[in-house]
């Protein structure tokens, strides 16, 4: 069982309700810094603050219709998903119930807890994630939703390469942050699908699991169904950088296109204008970033 | 000499090769607080990070026009007016030197640099400034543009309610901040103008003008031109908000709507969410609100 473009495109219609067709910016400095030119898809502005909205809207509505009596969900999150998992299960009237890394940034524990979870802390490694989680399906008898290594959330997560490629058909390059690989998967297979030409491209973070500042990819294992998908659809190189381009990044894209990004948002950000972009595809003419997320804790940030 | 509406629809077609049509926001979470359709303009994500490159555009072209031979422009700033007169003069390849006062943001002086400005500094007062400006002006032979007493300026900065009126027609009131009050006035002759029965709502800060945090703002004494204008077409009712307010509203449109703004565009935000706009004008079922700046600097945050 595997995540196919015909899944992408039934989620692109059942997510549609509730999921926003985020806008694409530019910047002609940007342009003019790196000779190319760059767009920016802003999934910051995504209901819920994160692309997750969409894998979680799609993941919760097949849910829905495959198990119409489920007593709620479970999943287990930094952040983003949780709340995003969070939001869909009201809309549906469905409990839920968060397994949350104990490292969680207080502004997500916060949101999270505001879309009406029920929040249980384990400690910040996937094990005691799953094991958590797993823990309160079998007590509770409601029904996982994973954060990344689930074929419908990933066909969710395909929109937004899809979306983007209606808005900028003619894309060289989409450049995506990656944790467990959700994103990376589901976009990778819509590119592959509707513009062979156009590469993949992941970027990765390469501090450890509990010392990158960039909190929504901490995870460093690429789930079972994705890992597939990736080797199939995207590039082979996985760009990495650093926490000081991370936060060089993100400081440039608040300052100069007045977006709030958050820190993975930025690890593409900073592959791009460390230049290590270029390095592996130095002929890239038209590239596509995505900012794919916006939670930040104002009183907590990673500079000074 | 006055500006009427005719002045803004010529320099809305003067203008649309090198400003942007800004995008139009809204946000569940503040339609949810304040019981009424807000929408959020933001002009912080325009040219030069504000809506002052509109006015700059509109008078330094009608300048071209009537003085082919001006030997270059000069203009006072606390900032953004001085990012706008120097990017747009050097489109049209003229010299610009800005007399900035000597309390402004090094990230806004930066910037006026980096569009190519000479910048002279002067006392943080109105007739400081004005005295430095008109002193390099005789010295020179330049041309001033005052920031907002100015007719075209003022037709300039009315093209942003012209846009959001089309692109919400049927606003019952907009929300804007006043500081010399070059936007409040071409906002209001537009408004009034288009849309008869909408409020064109000033709101301002309560604090003198140098200990505000809302540095945009900082100037109390409205122009001689705009004076009448503004007498004429906006709401009687100045609402006044405090830096707390104000704070508070900057780091709430951070948060939620992933947009960054500076002190003077939360002034109307802190208006709305104080409570304040719905008691002089309770009955309002569609607020725009203009979010005039997105110019921080970020190692200088006005909290904590």
């Amino acid at each position: 069982m595997t995540t196919t473009f015909e899944d992408v495109v039934a989620a692109r219609g059942r997510i549609s309700k509730y999921a926003q067709t985020t806008p694409v910016f530019t910047s002609s400095t940007v342009d003019a810094m790196t000779g190319q030119q760059v767009f920016f898809k802003a999934e910051n502005l995504q209901t819920t603050g994160s692309f997750k909205v969409r894998g979680a809207l799609y993941a919760i509505s097949k849910l829905m219709e495959n198990n119409p009596d489920v007593p709620g969900v479970v999943t287990h999150s930094s952040g983003n998903n949780a709340q995003a998992v969070a939001w869909v299960a009201r809309r549906y009237g469905l409990p839920c119930t968060v397994a949350c890394p104990s490292n969680a940034s207080e502004a997500k524990i916060r949101a999270m807890k505001s879309y009406g979870a029920e929040v249980v802390f384990c400690e910040p490694n996937m094990k005691s994630r799953e094991e958590c989680a797993a823990a309160i399906c079998a007590k509770t008898g409601r029904a996982l939703i994973h954060s990344f290594d689930n074929v419908d959330v990933i066909a969710g997560q395909g929109t937004m390469a899809m979306e983007f490629l209606e808005q900028v058909p003619d894309l060289d390059a989409m450049l995506v942050c990656i944790g467990g690989g959700g994103m990376a998967a589901g976009v990778a297979l819509t590119v592959k699908a509707m513009r062979p030409s156009c590469k993949g491209q992941r970027d990765a973070n390469d501090s450890s699991y509990v010392a990158t500042v960039a909190d929504g990819i901490r995870c460093k294992q690429v789930g079972k169904h994705n890992m597939p998908i990736l080797c199939e659809n995207a590039e082979k190189n996985v760009l990495t950088v650093n926490d000081t381009e991370i936060i060089d990044a993100m400081k440039f894209i608040w300052t100069r296109m007045k977006l709030v990004i958050e820190t993975s948002a930025a690890a593409p950000v900073a592959a791009l204008l460390s230049g290590k972009l270029a390095q592996v595809a130095p002929h890239l003419e038209k590239v596509g970033i995505i900012l794919c997320g916006g939670n930040v804790d104002l009183n907590n940030l990673p500079w000074e």
